[in-house]
């Protein structure tokens, strides 16, 4: 049995942790995976290649807490997140949306879908597009669910990080950030089957813009127990298992 | 203007030349692109993240002389191959198939679907699958082509390397390798818009199973070769382009 979670947003969603700083990933006997080509493979970093710098991400660390909850399960990650993505190229219809869609239908079909992982919004860190916000959240998780069948899916959504107001090439999001993350905690407050995770006190790579390594493995932590209230565990069986993987599929 | 190209195939097809023994990719100025998320991205390694090993593949060298032959378009790459799959496996219906069908349609939003590089066969060695082979790849390729609705798409098949007798750890990939050979290259005799690439000479990795990077860079070359005759002007082009990528998301 295989529980799985989309990883959908923008850089800190896919994960910049940079892999000389982070640990060895604990696959805990390859019951952590990702996957692949509609596939799941152990998991493997990085778990989002979005980016050629693609490093550690949340969804590692979210895993293995999923898992030590939940000995008798596979978990496994479906990386979609896109670094430096706007909510509005989230929207349906948008080819990062249809993405997803795709990725979480083929998951289905060797998996219970268990719930999404958003991080986003560095990229909206301007006024025209904060007060957008909180709607096209609504339109792109309503439509997600509804795609995907799942009216109740739970979401959970992070916060941004408080670094951020050292960032300084672009100004903007060192400016506004503190008011997209009241957006995101009142949709964590006021839309259903949500929860808001705080970034506080989370370090940052030397960029200012990106999660450090350590910041990430604390971070999927919360989200895990953030997520924690919404299991439940009566989802739907998927229609089929993968099957173990010959030996050649491992070469 | 991208003109794209979908990858499939085998682990000789998603690539495990040694990174460390390959020359660095040149992305001819950031004309070479690669699909991630639907999106196109600056050209990185590995192109197909299939597994952890994942290395060079032959479609970076095939990018590269498309790119100078047709020095006006960016060439980007549709990277779905996976490791040690049958011809079985990408079957109508079957997830790697799917997968395929919807990562080509979201290029092809944005750029122009010029053919398919397959290399595929090690997983194949056995007499049962050998007979059924020209058959299976007939349906996987009438169907791609009817999905995509390019009837005429030129498909690029690569021979199975020589190394393969010297495979020690499945025995019967040396013993028929030159039959599924023989019918790669009736395939490329005998199917529409179709041509066979030979292997002969090419280098392997230690394993004796992959392809050297060296080996991969030469095989990319004669890929190009054989589908320089198929090039023609009048594809379809994409309804949209995709636009420069946000400083952000460079990041």
């Amino acid at each position: 049995m295989l529980h799985s979670f989309l990883l959908i947003g923008q850089s800190n969603a896919a994960g910049r942790g940079l892999l000389e700083e982070a640990k060895p990933l604990d696959t805990r006997e390859r019951r952590l995976r990702v996957l692949r080509n509609g596939r799941w493979q152990e998991m493997f970093r990085p778990v989002n290649p979005d980016r050629v710098f693609s490093g550690t991400c949340l969804a590692e660390s979210f895993a293995r807490e999923y898992s030590v909850a939940h000995p008798d399960v596979q978990v496994g990650i479906i990386p979609c997140a896109d670094g430096g993505t706007k909510i509005e190229q989230w929207l349906p219809g948008e080819v990062l949306f249809d993405n997803a869609v795709n990725q979480a239908r083929l998951a289905m079909r060797t998996s219970t879908l268990k719930g999404i992982l958003w991080h986003q919004g560095e990229g909206d860190c301007l006024p025209e597009y904060i007060e957008l916000y909180f709607d096209r959240f609504r339109t792109v998780m309503d439509t997600l669910r509804a795609e995907l069948g799942m009216p109740e899916l739970p979401v959970i959504v992070g916060g941004l990080g408080d670094f951020l107001v050292g960032y300084d090439k672009k100004p903007t999001i060192g400016i506004y950030y503190p008011e997209i993350n009241a957006v995101l905690r009142r949709i964590g407050e006021e839309y259903p089957h949500c929860a808001f995770v705080s970034a506080e006190g989370l370090t940052a790579n030397p960029d200012n813009l990106h999660f450090s390594a350590d910041a990430l493995e604390k971070f999927g932590v919360r989200y895990y127990k953030a997520y924690e209230p919404f299991y439940r565990d009566d989802a739907t069986e998927p229609t089929a298992t993968q099957g173990e993987l010959s030996e050649l599929e491992l070469l």
